[in-house]
């Protein structure tokens, strides 16, 4: 029973769908931030369900790990072939399989990118939400517990997936949830599948949550002198009942990078930039009820406009600002950070998290969902520089344990992977251990994504 | 090992904190609805987290079953002690322990009910908003993943509680979440102990989301001749984005038991009943579309209001419509059925429902949450009339035959409990035995409310 033996079972089946190129073996075990490459032994290409449970029992009846692959954006490690095995690419399962315009859902393959899936839903009035910058997959975005610009409002993939399909580590397949927008009956297997990141199961099917298109949007820039003041604002925002369907925060150093990535000339102070969704009359109400209250905390330069070029270019510039940072410094690699604290001490934390990267030397623009308390800081390092990463990660560590101290999390959108482990059993403390339960219960032979959230063996 | 060396271990720890008073056995083994008593051997009054986690453990060190009580409105048999064993009723459990304005959370104890800590909130300009008409406890509320009429706008408690403290069977107390508002920080356990209905733990206490008292609200109501306009308004509703707070469906049969119970006088065909929440000018508008749309879609005598008794009127009527339902008939108990469908499919199913209780000769009322597509048939039998229990067993074994087959639940709110065990396999198929296995790796002796939701042994 070894990897080399599922991939001499699975050869026959999957003749062409399984690859064990180099080039695909080295895509595939690439990453997006710091992680060193950790390719998979095989590529495993299914087109259905019944191959994906063809693909997991085998590997699990020859202690093979298999590791579900989207468009590998994950930025923890999560795709990485830690162990070896089998990387499942979902990208022949990439289906809308029903639109329901009536119910405001949509039940996809896994392999569906969110930029796809709205693409296809632009004739319906309709449209998917949760927007983490990449374009994604919505299965793996439901397995990181993905969410981004637009959770304020809409919600994190928690909140947006119905109901799944699920290929379980011995084979069998399961659906969780249904269409209906609420239930009670027994446990919330969803949620569980929901950021288990490939650990307790293969996604195969979601059905997901939709929204109307809204009948006029509006956007708003405005600066802050201080982080404080910016957090300030979007405090009496939410207690307003605003209802903001994004709200942003950059640090001057990310502000100077997008100036320079996307030609703008915005001044190199904290900016927030916040989109309204709503009927015309709601969507002016809204900006104006805002600049007020960022004229009350202290920030200048507020405009508004409803139209749609300011605002594409506004958000191109925000989705952008990931490049923007890495080409601040030439060649470098990011270790980006994802903490996540309750908003009434997210300006204390930003601004621990500004000197503590200011006095080590290293370049870390800071920015933010500050609407759900979560930002990131993209700390740049020399790839191989092993005295950069020690500091980079010495301040990953301090940020996580303030965040942890003022009863925040250490990632609030990007998951665990390989790259958050570490913090796991001071999050959690003995819930940890009960994940690890779980996952032993499901994942007999440890064999779905091993090494990754949980620590068994 | 049994229920009565688990008794004797606990007497000398509980003292006066343990009752075998046959009235409060009687009252431990109650129900709200049509199930016949089944008392506990004894009850126990915790005052803190640790008190529960030695009964717990003392519990399952003598194979003794433990229910978890709150206010013991739980419509499907939660509570009842169907295999003996100790009550763990929270009542001396009931303090708000920190509201955390800014950041409008609130950590309570499990036995607080939902409108003492509305209450409490009511200087602070929070409210807590899920509302599922009983007073019940916050804890029984998360355990039952309870709704009701406010789930439209601000979700159920799958979406309101954000951590928990947790008492594992062996007695371990765990926590599970933040108070960050989003993590993607391993398996969501919070979302598994919530619906869990005391099956994988005791909740000892809750962070709770809560929101902004609405700076206006108003409410409306219409009438409709046909059940099918009438879901074709709140299709439009939810379509064009407006966003209702609250949207209830009454049937004719409903709307005379409120004329009767309420002194209200309603045209006896079915009504919508409708609140909005914003800005002054935000419910003026709000109510002013709506109200085009019950024109369009066939409705008669809209009005809306902004004045406070009148709303509260309203409100009070359709909360007391239960009761209302069950004065139809003296001296009968109810079968409350809670099927949920797509919204698309909710006329539909609502005629059907309302066709097969004309035909039994049953007194059967409908009302619902309509935004959610859930409903309840209440159906009213003599009490010990086997006849009239089959046929309210029948109808409601029809409503899940369809809601299912429709892509719906057999519960939207009320949970399983004994009541709706027999349909778990029919809706959840093979993920009913991965719910047993969570529940067997968790739960090892099946101590903790054994024989609800899942089926072990």
């Amino acid at each position: 029973m070894t990897i080399a033996s599922a991939i001499q079972a699975l050869t026959p089946f999957l003749g062409d769908q399984l690859s064990l190129s180099k080039p695909d073996l080295e895509a595939h075990g690439a990453s997006e931030s710091h992680f060193a490459a950790t390719p998979p032994d095989a590529v495993a290409y299914p087109r259905d369900t019944a191959e994906v449970a063809q693909i997991v029992k085998t590997c699990s009846d020859h202690d093979c790990p298999v590791i579900p692959y989207g468009t590998g954006t994950a930025l923890e490690g999560h795709t990485l072939a830690v162990r070896g095995g089998v990387s499942i690419d979902m990208s022949q399962m990439a289906q809308v399989l029903a639109v329901n315009r009536d119910d405001m859902d949509v039940v996809v393959q896994p392999g569906l990118t969110r930029e796809a899936l709205n693409t296809e839903l632009r004739a319906t009035g309709l449209f998917f939400p949760v927007d983490p910058g990449a374009n994604a997959s919505l299965g793996g975005m439901a397995s990181t517990r993905a969410s981004g610009t637009t959770a304020v409002r809409y919600g994190t993939m928690r909140d947006n997936v119905l109901a799944l399909e699920v290929v379980l580590a011995d084979g069998r397949i399961i659906r969780t949830g249904s269409r209906a927008r609420k239930s009670s009956a027994g446990y919330d297997l969803t949620a569980l599948f929901v950021g288990a990141e490939g650990t307790l199961g293969v996604i195969t099917e979601l059905t997901l949550r939709l929204q109307g298109q809204p009948e006029a949007v509006s956007s708003a820039v405005c600066s802050f002198d201080a982080i404080s003041d910016a957090v300030n604002a979007v405090i009496a925002t939410i207690q307003m009942g605003i209802p903001m369907a994004r709200i942003e925060f950059i640090d001057g150093q990310t502000t100077r990078a997008c100036n320079a990535y996307s030609n703008a000339d915005m001044p190199e102070v904290p900016h927030l930039m916040v989109e309204f969704h709503g009927s015309d009359a709601g969507v002016a109400e809204q900006a104006t009820r805002f600049g007020e209250i960022v004229e009350e905390t202290g920030g200048t330069g507020f405009k508004w406009s409803s139209k749609s070029e300011e605002r594409t270019a506004l958000w191109d510039m925000r989705h952008k600002a990931y490049y923007a940072c890495l080409a601040l410094r030439k060649g470098a690699v990011a270790l980006v950070t994802d903490v996540c604290v309750p908003i009434s001490r997210l300006a204390e934390a930003v601004e621990a998290s500004r000197d503590d990267i200011a006095s080590s030397g290293l370049v870390g623009p800071i920015l933010g969902h500050v609407g759900d308390g979560n930002y990131h800081a993209i700390l740049l390092v020399e790839p191989d520089n092993k005295q950069e990463m020690e500091i980079a990660k010495a301040l990953s560590n301090r940020m996580v344990e303030r965040a942890l101290a003022m009863g925040g999390t250490a990632t609030g959108e990007h998951g665990v992977g390989i790259g958050k482990l570490d913090y796991m059993s001071a999050e959690h403390g003995d819930a940890w251990g009960v994940m690890g339960e779980i996952k032993q219960a499901l994942d007999v032979k440890n064999t779905l994504n091993p090494a990754k959230v949980v620590q068994i063996n």
